[in-house]
């Protein structure tokens, strides 16, 4: 452990050097992905049409795709400050543990009280939200991560929440539930029966463990439906991967403090937020021809949107209240199993990402669960940090890359994403440990269930 | 939150900041504590009769009470440097919700996997029997802070560990198990069927939940009856308030930082060494006659040692196999309630801070944790951090130390210890956010019974 005795473990940007700007990558894009669809109409949507579920800050930015940089408001600028810049650190000791040539950086998001990068996108959410003179929100939440983000931001800007939580996991977690409680947050486990999205859902799948894409119906609903209330969403949206940009101008600034350029991006991919806004400045350089890096998004095969989905208009949630948007999707209708890495369960991905990986430029692969535990475990023991599950579907990708390059002696550069930490996912380690975890991966028959529900556009 | 868009949130030290030696305050003070007795003899007790239970240069280091500062060595250095310098952050936030002109710093040792501060002084503890050869170590946990943090360590210095928990905190925190396994070790909850020590403990008190006290007992008598094997122990010693040194050290340099000088520096006291560590360099200032910094100590009311117990010779275990301390006690046979603030649930004091306290330099304060919660609550909302109920001992008290401020117009600085993080810890929160959270405070004739045990020395 004591060859690099010079050589940072971990860098911290100072203070001052946060961004002041997102960087919105669309405005770079040589192409731009098909527009939003009115699900009725059947027509390109309107920013207006966005208002009564976004604050209008929001819905602006989920449709600009022409300014390359949005200014960071001062209100949030100075909750960043409270646990951004987040660290660089160079994995000296996974390196060491695996023999490879490879030098492997990862970008921390967890060394937060969310413990996620989730809370990226969750202030200014707030903060637009509460500018505007929205007086309450509501959202869905699936690990808890973004939930949990929620709450605190929330909390900080004095605004009341409600978060309809997917009853697996708000089954599985009890301690989730706990501390977006303390955090201020009312909890609805979902489906329930408080919406017409829940009840529906109940009806058709009774005793289902529930989904992301039907909270987010349960959400929708409660915030249309109830006097100055908006929405608001944790990822698969432009405007979220966007604020996430913060991630990879960090990373790429810090990367070059080492002196260092990655070949390769590695990050979880569940809707999309944490890789895109990880990838955003990297994949920049590409589109200019200045670099050649590769982007591979991990997702769990148990719902594998970029690697077994269709590239077609689809709807967000299951009760097909939103709009419509062209992505990579296992159809709405998809119903994930029960799998521990909770925050990956979800049908789509991003309208980005998903032209991104249809044009070649955006990689996938899909990995098992079991798999990504013992990579998990083994990263935790020697780089002395708990993952959160879903984070390890990035670890277990780099790991791989970096087993590849000690086959051919490569010494490449790998930057991956930890997104969160896994203090709220110990069942899950717990189960991996004493042998009880399974793999579950989808059936061709599984998957036709959700093509079968695909809108006709 | 924009009055002081200049003045960073949060102090980190570079890198090469962390310190290189540890700072040893006895060396400084003006009147030694009582030697540590052998029971058999009632003679002081000789370095070498430590080495069946401590590593050699852990016992040297236990009575080394010459040297001002000790060298750390670099493979102690390089992995401090995974999670050190810890940072130092003004709490802006919680000064505006209490509307005080107190400035409130705290020094935060939760921003690392295991959460506390108690890596602090794992890392040379196994380090150093590494060195010495020694094949396997034990140790016991209360809340599970140092066993998490052992499990981490030993994890990366590849040493095989077993943790006697305290048996109400293996019932209440499963996921403190999990986490620990997930590090390779192997817990058993104490009282336990596997040592004398435990035997006979559960035969005096069937179905007692344990204490920090008994699960010493085991974890030594396993030590010394295991070939090659030594014990280590999160607190109460001398060497760990040196290790725990780094704390106060990177706090002063910090605080030099923002152009600061405590007046008054707080932190929660369990065995004392996350306060003797925090407070180590400013009480040299006032031994020295610089300053006149108040030190306040923080108790558990359900645990008083500094405030209702007694300063005199006393075992260190329930089984009464340590060797006799001089020290501020309850009595080796006071087994506390079962308390959710488990860390600090232990009959003694470090026998230097017990001096210091009969000698009118620590101050001490009792306190009960639904008040400690309440304001762990309304911390985590205003601060987005989620302190451990431990930690959150010493938030309490700088909460009312700034509002006795906000009552005199004093602007006083403010400098606490916030030791650790409350993602295990969620069952109290959600015990104090039900409602279902009681005080608990020990009856006369409680504590009569704990002095009854003490040894006639």
């Amino acid at each position: 452990m004591s060859n690099h005795k010079n050589v940072p473990y971990r860098i911290y940007l100072p203070e001052h050097r946060i961004p002041k700007q997102w960087y919105n990558i669309r405005a770079d894009l040589k192409e731009q992905p098909a527009p939003m669809l009115n699900p009725g109409t059947l027509q390109p949507l309107k920013e207006e049409e966005l208002y009564p579920v976004f604050c209008e800050k929001l819905a602006k930015q989920e449709m600009n795709d022409t300014d390359r940089y949005i200014d960071i408001p001062q209100g949030i600028l100075d909750f960043y400050r409270m646990y951004r810049p987040s660290p660089l650190i160079r994995a000296y000791c996974l390196e060491q543990e695996l023999d490879t040539p490879a030098k492997i950086y990862y970008k921390f998001e967890g060394n937060n009280t969310s413990g996620s990068h989730k809370l990226n996108s969750a202030i200014p959410q707030v903060y637009f939200a509460k500018e505007q003179g929205i007086t309450a929100l509501t959202t869905e939440t699936g690990a808890g991560q973004w939930g949990t983000a929620l709450a605190m931001a929330c909390a900080y800007y004095h605004m009341p929440l409600t978060v309809y939580m997917v009853k697996t996991s708000y089954q599985q977690k009890p301690y989730r539930k706990n501390i977006i409680e303390t955090f201020g947050a009312k909890i609805i486990p979902s489906p329930s029966d408080t919406t017409n999205a829940g009840r529906a859902i109940l009806e058709r799948f009774p005793g289902t463990g529930g989904s992301l894409g039907c909270a987010i119906s349960e959400a929708v609903e409660t915030a249309v439906t109830t006097p100055n209330t908006r929405y608001v969403l944790g990822s698969v949206l432009n405007h979220v991967l966007l604020h996430q940009s913060v991630v990879g101008l960090e990373a790429k600034e810090a990367m070059e403090m080492y002196g260092e350029y990655p070949d390769m991006v590695i990050g979880c991919a569940g809707g999309g937020s944490n890789f895109g806004g990880l990838i955003a400045p990297f994949l920049r350089d590409r589109i200019e021809g200045k670099r050649d890096t590769r982007f591979i998004a991990v997702e769990p095969a148990s719902c594998p949107s970029f690697t077994r989905g269709r590239y077609a208009y689809d709807f967000g949630d299951t009760g097909k209240m939103t709009p419509l948007i062209k992505m990579c999707t296992l159809g709405s209708d998809f119903l994930p199993s029960p799998n521990h890495a909770g925050g990956l369960r979800y049908h789509g991905m991003n309208s980005v990402l998903s032209k991104l990986h249809v044009d070649g430029i955006v990689e996938a692969e899909a990995v098992e669960q079991t798999a990504v535990f013992e990579t998990a475990v083994r990263f935790s023991r020697c780089e002395g940090l708990l993952p959160a599950p879903e984070s390890s579907h990035a670890i277990y990708t780099a790991v791989q890359e970096a087993l590849k390059c000690k086959e051919t002696g490569e010494e490449k550069t790998i930057l991956f994403g930890l997104t969160g930490t896994g203090y709220f996912d110990m069942a899950a380690y717990d189960a991996y440990l004493s042998g009880k975890m399974t793999d579950y991966i989808p059936t061709e028959e599984d998957l036709q269930k959700g093509f079968d529900g695909l809108p006709v556009v």
